[in-house]
C-alpha cells in the first residue's frame, strides 16, 4: 500500500518488469501548462537500458501513452494516467532464480510479505517501476522551470574513484558527454574503466550520485516532521539499491565545530558557505540545495552465490538476465525525478496558505 | 502544516521552546495496553537537558501530563492528549539574538516562510520539541517490546572520534554508564574530553548515533516508495541537526563489489552478513535493522559571527543562552524514539491485510 | 488533486469521458486473492449504456485491460493499474455546447476553477467517471464476500413513485429482472412508464438508490471523524448527480421521540428495530447497514434554456447527445461499488490494530 | 485511529466526557492572523451545556487554554494545541449504566470495536467531544470571515415542526433570541413548548439544522472524490446522533424533472435558482452554499428501556444523567464549526495550485 507519493502532486504509480508495462496517475498537476513531450521523452531515454557498453543490453521502447489530463497538449488540472509498455522482456532469463531467492535482491522480502510474488524479473521490486518516477519527474521539471528551479545530478563516485570538483550547471553539457555521467570527462574515463572490468568479473559496484537543484524560493520545506531535507531524503531512499542520504556538510559535517560550519549570512540573506546544503530548520533558504546518493553495487551478479530456495534450505545461485554492472549512471535522471517532485509538491504546499 | 507523523500510529506534536510547553496528540494507538508511566519519564529524562556537566545547563522537570485515552493505567484506544509543561525558560537569553539572524539556524528560514515567529529560544524550531517524539516514542517502544521488538541507539561518533566495536545488546548497561552514551568507556572519556575542550573555546562538535533493532518481524515496508528503509530516513532527517541517514553498508558500500556485498542466505532465511542492514527491497528480512544518523555541531555558539539583522543588513552576533556543546548524547532517546513511531506504524500497517 | 480514494484499499482514478479512456490505480489490495474476471465484468455491464430503452443509447464496450498487480489470475498485493478504454465518443454533439454552460452541469465550475476544460462529452465531470469506481468495487465485492458481506443496492423511488416494501436478498433476482433496477414488478413498470414518458418531452427525472449491506463485523469505523456512515456518506455524495445521503431513519427519525427510536437490544446483541442503519456511534453493529442516496433528474435536457456564453453573457442553449432520463438503473451497481471500496478499506483499518 | 480531520487546515482532536477535558492540535494555521479570542468563547457559550431550560442541566465553564502557535496575539503558523478542561463531571450518575448498553448508544460498539472504553459518561463517543470542534471552527471561522466568507447555521425543524421560510443573515439576530436558534421566534415558541413537553415525558425528540454559506468563492473543491458538498456531508455525518445530510434541493429534488430542477445562469455566472445548493460538480459556484442536516433523538431517555449487559444477556435500564432533550439548539455551532473547518481547508487547497 506504498505505491502513493506526494500530497499534491501526487503519483500513484504501478507495473512489474515483466508484466504489461509500467505506469501511474498523477493527481494535483497544475492546470493549463503546456507539456514538452519531447522533453519527458528525453528523461526516459536518459533512463532507458541499452543506451552505451557499461548499462544492460536490454532494449526497451520506453514510450510513454498518456491516457488522460491533457487536451490539446495542455494539461487541465485533472489526473494524468499514463503507461509505458514492456516490450523486451526475457522472462525466461528468470527461470533459473524463481526456485531460490537471490542474495540482496527483494525475492525473499516480497515472498515473505505477499506470499507470492511475479518472479520474472523482480517483478515489482525492479528497477523497472522507476520508469513511472521519471515520467511525473520529467513534468514536475517543466513546471519547476517556469518558475526558475533547475535540477542537476551527476554521477561523482563509482567504487573509489570520486570526483571533487566544483559542480557549475556549465559542466551539464559535460556530464551528457560521457556514458557515466561524470562532469569532468577524465574521471568519466576512469570510472568507464573500472565498470567495464567490473562488468568482465561478472560483478558489480556502487557510486554515489549528487543532485544539485538552484532557484529554488526560499520558504519550502513543512517543519518539524515534513521538513524539505527529510522528504528529499526519504524520495532518495526510495529509489532501489540506495543506502544513504546526505545533505550539505552530511557526515563529514560530523567532524567540523560549529565555528567552522556554521553558514556566516552576507547582506540579503545568501551564506558564504554552503554546509546546510540550502536547508535551514527543514526549509529552503535560497541557497543550492546539495545532497548525494550512495548506490550499493547491484545485487544480481554473474557468479555463483550461496543462497537459499523457496523452502528456505541451501543451494547456490547463478545470476542470468541482464544487468547492470553499475546503477548510477542511469540513476541520474531517476533521482533527478525524484527530486523534482518533492520540490514541486512543496511549492504547491507553501501556496496552500492564506 | 507539516507537524503530524504516521499513518495508523500518528503523533500529532505542537509546543516551542519558550511557551507553555510540547505536546501532542497520539491517535492509533492500540487499546488494551497497560502502560509504564515511569518508563515513560526514564526516556524522558534521558533526552533531558542538565543531565550531566556535557549537555546544557537548563533544568526541566519534564515531567508528562496525559489528557485522555487511557483509563485505569490501560490504552482505550483513543486519542492519547499530552502535555510536557516548559518550566524553565530564561527567555531574556534571546533578547539579543531578535534582532540578528542566527547563522545555520531557523531563525532566518522561519521569518521568511511564516513572516512573523516566536523568537524566543527558537520557538518551534527548538529542538525541544522533541520532547513530544520521545513521549509517543516511549509508548511505541512498549508496544514493541511485547512483540519482541527492541530498539538501542547509542553515540559511535564524536568529532573524528568513532567507535567500531561490535554492538550487542549487553552493551546497553555500558552505554548508559556514561554521559556520551557510546557503548565502551574509554572511548567514552575521550568523547567526553572532547567535547569539554570544545565547550571551553565556546564552540560544539558534531557526531554520530548508531540505531540497532532487533526482533523485527520479517515484512514490514511498503514499497516502492514507503520503503521501511526510507521512512526511517525520514524520520530521523527530520530531528534537528540531522545531515545524513545511512543504512546498512551505507557511503561505505559504495566502494565494495555485489560479490563481497551480497548477504549470503543461510538455511532459515538468515543472512551471514548484513550489508543490508536488515531491509532489502524496502521490507524488513529479520536480520537486525543497523542505520547511523549524522549530527552537525550546533549552531549556538559562544563566539562572535557574520550574520544580517531582520532587514538583511550585515552585522554581527555573538550567542548566548546555555546550549548543548555536542548534541549526541541527548539525541539517543530521540533516535529511539522516532525508530519506535516507525517500526509500530508499519507493524500496523503489515496488520492491514486481508 | 481529489482523484485519490482510500486509506488502505486506495484507488486513484483518471480519465475523461471522450479521451483515450477511463482507469486507475488501485493500491493496497490484498494479496494472493484469486480474482473473477467475470464478475468484474458483470458490474460493468450492470452501469453500461445502451442496456435497455430508458438509459442513454451511448455503446460502449466497457472491457477492462489489467496492467499489473496480477499473476496467474492472483493479486500479488502490488498495485493493479487498469484501463477501460472509450469506444463511441461522439464529440461532434458536444460542439454547439462547448460556446455556452450547461445549466446545473459542471461545465462554468470547471472552467472557473481549472481556467480550462475538456469540453468533449464533460470531460472529467461526467459520470463515465464512474467506470473506474465499478472496477474497484467490483474487486473489494469479491474480496468481501469472502468474509461474508453481501451488498446490494437497488432503485427504490422515481419520481414520486416510491417503493416501500421489505428487502430481503431473496428480491435480488427480481431487481436484475427489471431495467429500472427496482425488487418489484409492477412498481418497475410503473417507473418504466414515468421514465419513457419523462424522455419523450426530451426532460429527466431524479430517483433515489438504496443499499443494504448485510455481513459487515462488528467494530468497523474510525470515531470521531472517520465514522463508518460519515464516510459512506462522502463515498456516495462523491458520486455525480447525488444531493442527499441518509442512513437509517434518517430525516424521518427526525420526528420520532427517543422512545419510539432507540433500537432495543435482544440478547446476543442484535436489536429489534433498525432506525440505526447498522451502525451507532460511527461503528458497525452487526445489524445490516441500510442507506438512502437521492440523485437530482440529469442536467442535460432537449428543451432550451436560458443559459449564459464563455463570456458569461446570456444566452439559450438546447441539449444535444445521448442522455440518461433518469440515472438511477444504472447508479445501482455505482452505489454498490463505492459500498465495497468503503467497507473493504474499513475492514483492512481495523485490521491495523495490536 | 480516525480523530484526525483536514488535509491542510487539519485539527487533531482527543478526550473523554468525563476525564481531565477535551482538546487538540490544529496544524496548518495560516501565520500572522490576529485572533480574536473572545469569539472563540462565545462560539463555545452558544454549544455550551446549561445555556436554557430547555438543554442539559449541566454546567461547564469551558474556558479554553491554548498551549502554542500563538505569540502575542498572532497565529504564527505553528500547530496550535489546546485544552478545554471538563469542571462538572458526575461520574456516579453514570454507574448503573456501565452493567448495561444503552440502546441506540455508542456503549456496545465501543465495547466491542476496542475491547474496553471509558464508561464515564460516554467516554469518547460523547457529544462532549464536540468541544474541540467548536475552537477549531471558531479560528477557521474568523479567518475565513477576512475575505467575506459567512456561515449560518439554525434549527428549521424540531420533531414535525418546521419553519419553511426564507434565510437572510438578517435573521441571524432572531435566531440567537431565542433558546432554539431557529430565525423565526413564534416557530421558536412552539418548538420551544414541545421540547419542554418531551423532556417532561423524559423522552427527547430529533430535529434539523440547516447551513448556509455565503461569499464563498467560486472554484473550491476537489473531484472527483473530494467534492466540495462531499466532503461537508462526511463533516455533518461525523457529528454525533447526525442521521442525513441533504444539499440543495436533496430529497425533495428527486420528485423534480431536469427542466424545473436546473438552475438558469444569469448574466456574470449566478443563478435564478439554488437547487443546486451552491456546488456544481463538487465546485463551488459562488452561489450560496445550503445544505440540511437531521439530527435523531438523543438515546439516553429516562424510562425504562430493553437492552442487554456486558454478557450480552437481556437486562432493562433506566437512564439518569442530565442529558439534552433536543440536541438541535447546542448543535447550531458544531454545525457552524465543521463547515467553516471544510471550506478553510479547501480554500486552502484550491491555493496550492500553480
Amino acid at each position: 500500500m506504498g505505491s502513493v507519493y506526494g500530497h499534491i502532486f501526487r503519483l500513484s504509480s504501478f507495473g512489474e518488469s515483466h508484466g504489461v508495462g509500467i505506469g501511474g496517475v498523477i493527481d494535483g498537476v497544475p492546470s493549463g501548462f503546456t507539456l514538452d513531450f519531447e522533453a519527458i521523452q528525453h528523461e526516459l531515454d536518459r533512463r532507458k537500458p541499452g543506451q552505451s557498453a557499461i548499462v544492460t543490453q536490454r532494449k526497451e521502447a520506453d514510450e510513454v501513452e498518456f491516457f488522460s489530463g491533457i487536451f490539446e497538449g495542455k494539461t487541465t488540472g485533472t489526473p494524468i494516467g499514463f503507461l509505458v509498455r514492456n516490450t523486451n522482456q526475457k522472462s525466461q532469463d528468470y527461470n533459473s532464480m524463481n526456485a531460490a531467492f537471490r542474495p540482496s535482491h527483494a525475492d525473499f522480502t516480497y515472498q515473505q510479505k505477499y506470499g507470492i510474488r511475479d518472479p520474472r524479473g523482480g517483478g515489482r521490486s525492479s528497477a523497472r517501476e522507476t520508469v513511472a518516477r521519471v515520467v511525473a519527474g520529467a513534468i514536475a521539471k517543466q513546471v519547476l522551470a517556469t518558475i526558475g528551479v533547475r535540477i542537476d545530478a551527476f554521477v561523482d563516485q563509482v567504487g573509489s574513484i570520486r570526483w571533487e570538483g566544483t559542480w557549475s550547471t556549465d559542466l551539464a553539457q559535460v556530464r551528457e558527454n560521457n556514458v557515466v555521467r561524470v562532469p569532468d570527462m577524465e574521471t568519466a574515463e576512469q570510472m568507464e574503466n573500472l565498470i567495464r572490468e567490473v562488468r568482465k568479473d561478472g560483478d558489480t559496484i556502487g557510486g554515489c550520485v549528487r543532485c544539485v537543484i538552484t532557484g529554488t524560493p526560499v520558504g519550502l520545506g513543512e517543519p518539524v516532521f515534513d521538513k524539505l531535507h527529510a522528504e528529499l531524503g526519504k524520495a532518495m531512499l526510495s529509489i532501489n539499491a540506495v543506502k544513504g542520504f546526505t545533505i550539505g556538510s552530511g557526515f563529514e559535517g560530523v567532524e567540523m565545530r560549529g565555528s567552522q560550519h556554521n553558514d556566516a549570512f552576507t547582506a540579503g540573506g545568501a551564506t558564504l558557505t554552503n554546509h546546510s546544503g540550502g536547508i535551514q530548520g527543514g526549509i529552503s533558504n535560497g541557497m543550492p540545495i546539495d545532497f548525494r546518493v550512495a548506490f550499493k553495487p547491484v545485487a544480481t551478479i554473474m557468479t555463483e552465490q550461496q543462497t537459499i530456495d523457496t523452502n528456505l534450505e541451501e543451494t547456490t545461485l547463478t545470476g542470468t538476465g541482464r544487468h547492470d554492472p553499475c546503477v548510477v549512471p542511469r540513476a541520474v535522471p531517476i533521482v533527478e525525478a525524484m527530486a523534482a517532485m518533492v520540490i514541486l509538491d512543496f511549492y504547491l504546499r507553501q501556496k496552500a496558505t492564506f
